[in-house]
């Protein structure tokens, strides 16, 4: 295992570290539990939480900052954060308007953060959730029961947090978060597995020429093994089991490539072009482009692709101002 | 090699394309050679230009736009562009205030730039130069005369550019550039080595025990090779040799921690937590701290540590707006 750090057991607790020390004016982080939320909390508006596993950085805590999220908790990697420490995030950052919870559908961040509902709930805070499953790969997987939520969630983030900045109403905001889950669709693919740092080793192993199409973020299988692919057909599997799952002909949208954890700019940026050729070619409308990383893998090589199907009301607040460590608008 | 790609030869050529396609509200390229211009060209200001050999992406393509570059000019990867093409880049950006070309300092880069500076000037084109050597590992390389410009070449590119929106003057922009060379110091290590796509073999091997300290952006000998330590000593180290070259007891710096591909920012936090504790305990104080892909080695695993020192002109043209598709402030 070639990585730089510490402990094995300390690399959230010092990741997180970190992360508040590199940006202070941004976040800090709450003595209770590992949960990041705004150094300068805004009031007035419905208050947005998300979370899951580390390794996933930046998502989820990079998005805490005005536009975005009001909190991210961190669980250990790869493991979904405890109701505790849900709760501890509910009680940091809830306002009168209410709380919003943005849970990827995995199994234990669903069960995880409903129970910290709950929780919330029984103290008579108003709080609400929306499950984003943008995955169209597999429809169940070793850690899910129905698709996955992945790198569409961030758009989700971008999305939710403007209507919330605007002072909309839990129902509004909850509203327009239903509408990007119903609207994005994302898959990906990996040429190299990652290592948990406790664990040590791989989850999996992938052959000099294998790679894996419809992969998971945490390394879940996907649709199948196969011989590496040139970039182009790789992209055009992904996109026909996008846009067989949401057709996009003549519409517009944004879409993210997104890496997975070490794959260089270049490959996304090569990636990206194959997309935009796709889509354009089929009378879309690419209104605006993400290509970076926003929800990786640790150090997984590979890519996915996001789809999101706009209107109106989704450009303005795609557009609307964001100022977060890691994304600014 | 297991990358995401079509045909090695085509790399930059598509890296290109997909970047132009991602990001057409902020950047061009132009005809006549591998040269991204900002799309909403301003003149009234000296012109920036940097560039090199790609592979290092966001570097340096990836920083034109508003508050920063006017021009980057993209060779093959690590292989410095030709004077033609820097040339090019001269000619399609030059404004009536000059031009300052951005060089790191690499023989074949210094000499390529120095050609076309002399190509421009036979035209009557005002051009000048600065030529950024921030990494102290080594005095001489495999690659360069005297030290190697790194990831501060970034933060050359934010103050320089910040001071050229102004509409200074072509000297009082060459100043604060060399103001910023002149009190900027980088240092790296890397645990893996990369792959040049039409090489397709890494261009050393390091066991999977051992790591590189001091090694260059295109994968050039370090100080030493070494077994693996903690997080914490490897940044000791560096920091050690970076605070020898440029003591900062008592100033006021800004950081940057920057990942060479595939050194997730999980680990990149870590680093940075061990760098604020130096500095601090030294009286340092951190004014602005970047943690990041900013300055790559393709899907090299390490880091960069670079450790600016500020006064008042750097601070404010730090803060200065920068709109580009890598950098927003």
């Amino acid at each position: 295992m070639k990585k730089v750090i510490n402990a094995p057991q300390n690399v959230v607790s010092e990741m997180l570290q970190g992360m508040v020390l590199a940006f202070p004016e941004y976040v800090r982080k709450i003595d209770s539990a590992d949960v990041i939320v705004r150094a300068k909390p805004k009031t007035g508006k419905v208050a947005l939480i998300s979370g899951g596993g580390s390794g996933h950085e930046p998502s989820h805590a990079g998005f805490v900052g005005c536009g975005m999220l009001d909190a991210g908790v961190c669980g250990a990697v790869f493991t979904s954060p405890t109701p505790d420490a849900v709760f501890e995030a509910i009680k940091a950052v809830k306002t009168d308007e209410g709380v919003l919870l943005i849970i990827k559908n995995y199994t234990g961040d669903v069960m995880n953060f409903e129970m910290a509902m709950e929780m919330a709930e029984a103290e008579g805070i108003k709080v609400d959730k929306v499950v984003i499953d943008d995955d169209v790969a597999v429809q169940n997987s070793t850690w899910t029961v129905g698709r996955r939520g992945i790198a569409g969630t961030v758009l989700l983030h971008k999305i939710a947090g403007a209507k919330a900045e605007t002072g909309a109403s839990l129902a509004d905001v909850k509203a327009v978060a239903e509408k990007v889950v119903a609207n994005v669709r994302s898959m990906g693919m990996a040429l190299t597995p990652c290592i948990i740092p406790e664990a040590g080793k791989p989850g999996f192993e992938l052959a000099e020429n294998e790679m894996e199409v419809g992969l998971g973020i945490h390394g879940e299988p996907g649709v199948r093994r196969d011989t590496i692919k040139p970039a182009d057909a790789i992209v055009d599997e992904l996109m026909a089991k996008i846009m067989a799952d949401m057709p996009v002909d003549g519409q517009e949208v944004a879409v993210m490539v997104n890496g997975l954890g070490s794959t260089p700019l270049m490959e996304l940026f090569i990636v990206n072009k194959r997309v935009n050729e796709i889509l354009t070619g089929k009378g879309v409308k690419i209104y605006k482009t993400f290509v970076g990383e926003y929800m990786t893998a640790i150090e997984m090589a590979g890519f996915s692709i996001s789809v999101l199907k706009l209107d109106a009301e989704l450009k303005t607040l795609l557009d609307a101002q964001a100022d977060t460590p890691a994304y600014k608008s």
